[in-house]
Parts: structure tokens; sequence; C-alpha cells
């Protein structure tokens, strides 16, 4: 098949390997000039306006945006549709929220542009190698493309999830238990660096990736970190994080479901990005009200 | 080699297979006749009484207890320790709380019996075709017992973890990880159930254990449950526990190890165990007495 990739970061670059290693045809536009080189140096024919892109693909054209969520997808949208026809299919492979893929949909709709909302996980490896997917979009339009998923996807790798919206919601809560499987993972470490024994971590993440109940790829990443840096002397625990857990919690609170462990991990992960906190200065300066226990001073 | 085991529950009984089919001979006890016979039918000597068993091994003994946690293991010990030998070892393959085995070693090395508390993971699969082991003692009479490892458990799926404790503390945090875990992905799914989306969730454990960052055994067992029962109805969402998250909580605690998530997990595992609760009551008659608002009736 012949598709084109608009945003060739880390992500898209991967899939355009990834489809090139699959014999599709791929049109690859970017902004970045240097992006595009080397996408054509994988065999996409690259492009530098979306134009072009669009007299290289027959109709109906199949477009996967692979853009930071937000902003830049309308942006990428609303220079792109007036150059789509009737019948043309647009993939969001990246991590919008569900409710802005919906929106868009809709929007597109007016002109008769099918729209895929499509959840990617897998990190770059998988993106490259083969990766996992969780699609959403009409359930008729998306049998003409399925092919494309079955060879971009590792073995089973791919759900047609249903309506629109549905694969970025998966996506997002993907993510989710992302954050508490990792926060989860962190604890454990944490308190075996606590602990009188001395453990050799990447031995440790070794083991439970081998037969434990916890075994994953998380783990398997654990023990590459481990292994190159035993006890992670060179990087600090700043936890950052790029929404999808922030809207999980989100979107537990309007549903009423409990998710109170991922609503701790998201928390944890903004009380490391403080050197100091306000609210543990309010603890601090109640405790010397009522019981005149020491403050310690800012300098 | 020759192996003792002591405690013929669904986890000794596997732990026989897989030495049986790794032809060591084993010599089965259990207090129950019937699973004495079984391990008999896997070709274990069969005893009924802990003389049979330590006149049947020679000396330096090699005897596996695979039994309940707490006062069973002090029991076994007391009744097996006098007839056994300096140089004997005895391994305390159960979910043992870590001072429990440090105070137990102390106490058989004044009989130069050598102890070791192995932490066992990979469920009832793992005992018999190959698991997950944490192994503290003494390294160099670990040696001698190490090729039986080699043999029981996965590729890699050992480990000598360092000194008496640091096996069952070991394994007292991988549990305590899946806690985190465990509810993490529950929570995901939780979410997933109160989203006006229509996911069959089989096909969601399944796309999610293939290629996707939160892949791993639990989301394979959420698969085979999810294909099973596709809503679970047919069971409670009561989360019963046995101790080690329990433990892994404390010991953080003790540590003053950052644990929020984990001890959260297990709170919420406490919550699922009533039906209505004394909290809710408090914050329900606190919101009538300030606000007026209603209260249920309890019947």
């Amino acid at each position: 098949m012949k598709i084109g990739m608009i945003g060739l970061g880390k992500m898209g670059l991967n899939l355009v390997q990834n489809l090139r290693h699959h014999q599709h045809q791929v049109v690859a536009y970017d902004l970045n000039a240097d992006s595009v080189q080397l996408a054509a140096g994988f065999g996409a024919e690259g492009v530098h306006a979306l134009e072009e892109m669009t007299v290289r693909l027959e109709s109906p054209r199949i477009i996967w945006m692979m853009v930071p969520a937000g902003a830049v997808v309308d942006s990428v949208i609303d220079s792109l549709s007036p150059l789509l026809q009737p019948g043309d299919m647009l993939i969001d492979g990246g991590n919008s929220h569900y409710k802005d893929s919906i929106a868009r949909a809709a929007r597109l709709a007016e002109q008769d542009i099918h729209y895929f909302d499509v959840g990617t996980s897998g990190g770059m490896e998988g993106a490259q190698h083969g990766g996992c997917f969780m699609i959403g979009g009409n359930r008729e339009v998306f049998a003409s493309i399925e092919p494309l998923f079955q060879d971009m996807a590792v073995e089973n790798g791919y759900l047609y999830a249903g309506d629109i919206g549905s694969g970025h919601f998966l996506k997002m809560v993907h993510n989710g238990i992302e954050y508490g499987m990792m926060q989860s993972i962190a604890e454990g470490f944490e308190v075996l660096e606590k602990s009188a024994f001395n453990y050799n971590y990447e031995n440790v993440a070794r083991v439970w990736s081998n037969g434990s109940v916890i075994r994953g790829w998380l783990m398997e990443l654990m023990q590459n970190a481990f292994s190159k840096d035993p006890k992670l002397d060179s990087i600090k625990g700043v936890m950052k994080s790029s929404g999808e857990g922030k809207w999980t919690v989100e979107t537990a609170l309007d549903l009423q479901a409990n998710a109170p462990v991922i609503a701790m991990s998201l928390f944890m992960r903004y009380r490391s990005l403080e050197d100091d906190t306000f609210h543990g200065k309010v603890v601090a300066a109640l405790r010397n009200e009522f019981g005149g226990h020491a403050v310690e001073k800012s300098e």
C-alpha cells in the first residue's frame, strides 16, 4: 500500500522504517528538512509540503499523522483537509486526547473524510520492529487499512477497539496503568535500597524478569537500566509526564471510577518535580504552632 | 540429587513433579496421606513420618519445606531438627517473614544446620515447569545445592540474593510490587468498564499483552480470565491477601521508604472485604451535621 506519513520524529521515522520493511510505499513529510532526508534514506519519497504529499497519493488516500498531541494536530488537519477528497483516510497515531479525536472526526466527517484514532505503544523499538496499536473509527472503513496494521504490529498486537475515540481512550488508560506499574516497581526498589541487604539490582531485575509473577517488559527495561548504571547514580529521580496519566485520572473522576493508585502515581510524579513543597511548609508550620516542633529555615 | 520435600500442597506437589522431571530423587512427606500418595504417583518415595524421611536421606541432607508461613514452619523445625546432623541443609521455600527466617537460621546454626530462605514465584505453573527462586543463606554452602535451582528454575530464574533473610525479603518486596501492579491493571479496567465505549476486555488484554509497554505475565493472565468470563460476572470483587503486601508496607514504614502506591493497593484490598465501612458512616454523619446532607439509614 502507499501511505503518507506526517511527522518524522523518533516515532514517525521508526514507523517509516517499519512500513518500508514491509514493502509499503511511503510519502514522508516533516517541517524539518533533515528528518525528511532521513526518511528518504529509508526509501520513502521525501516531500517538503503537504501539497506535494497529496498529489503523490491516489484517492482514497491514507495519511498517518505522528505529531505532538494538541494544537499541532489541529494545525495539520486545518492545512491538510482542503487538500483531501471524500473517502480519504486520516490516521492520528499520536497521543491525542480521545475527546479531541471525537471532535476532529466529526469535523472531518462533514467532508466525508474518515478519521481513525490510533493509540501506539511499544516505544521506538515497537514502532520500528512491531508495535502495539489500538484503533478507533469506522469498522467497515478500517477493513481497508487493516493490512497495514497486520504488517506494522507484532502478532496479536493491534485491536480494532470500537467507535472513534476508543483507540485513544484505550491508549490513555494503558498509560495510566503504566504510571501505576512503574511506581509500584519503583517503590519496590526503593524498599530494597533502604534495606540492610546489599542487592545487585541488575540481578534482581533479571530474576524478576524470569519466571516471576511480575515479569514483563518494564522489568526487562529495569534490567537494562541497572546493567548500565547499577545504582542509577547518574540520573536524578525527576519523573516527568506527558499528559495521559493526568487524563486518566481526570477521566476516572468524571466517571466516578476508583483509581487511587494511578492518581497517587501521578501525584508522586508531581512531587518529584519540586525540591521543596508548599504543603511541606504548611505541615512544618502547623507542627511548630501547636507543638513547638523545630522548623528548618529556608536559606 | 536426593531431596526431602515436606509439605505436599499445591506448590509442594508441583515442585515434586519438577524435581522428578529432572531425575532428582524425592522423599515426600505430608500430614495428609492422600497427598503423599499423589507424590508417590509422581515417582517420589512417600513417607508418613519425618523419621522415615531422615533415614532415607544421607548426610549432608537436603530438605525442602513447602508449608504455610508462621507457626507451621517452627513446628516442622522443632520436630525435624533433632533428627538432623551437622552439615544438613534445610530450605524454607514458603512465604515466611524474613525476620523469622533470620531467627530460625540462627537457631539452627547452633546445631551447624544450614538454613536457606527461598522466595518462590511463578505460581503453580512455575513450580511445576520452571519457577523463579530468590535465595538467601550461606554463599559457599549454596554452591552445593545450586544445581537443584538450575534444574527447577526457568533460565535466569534463580538468584543467590545474599545473606540469610535476603531471599524472603526479596520475595516480600516482589509481592508488594505485585499488589501495586495488579491494582494498577485493575483500575485501568475499572475506567474502561465505566466508560461509554464497549470494549471486549479479552481483546484489550490480548492487545496489551502484545507489543505494549505494559505487557507481561499478569496481563496474559487477565486475557485468560476474560476469555472464560468476559465481564467477570461470576466472581465478586473481594481482594484477599496473604500477608506479604502488609509486610512490605510495614517494612517501608520501618525504613522510612516511600511506598504510597503499594500501601494504597493494600488498603484497597481491605476496603474490598467490607460491604459497608465505619469511616463511611463517619463521613456521612459529618456531612449531615454541618450541611444537613441526607444520610442513608442502615437496614
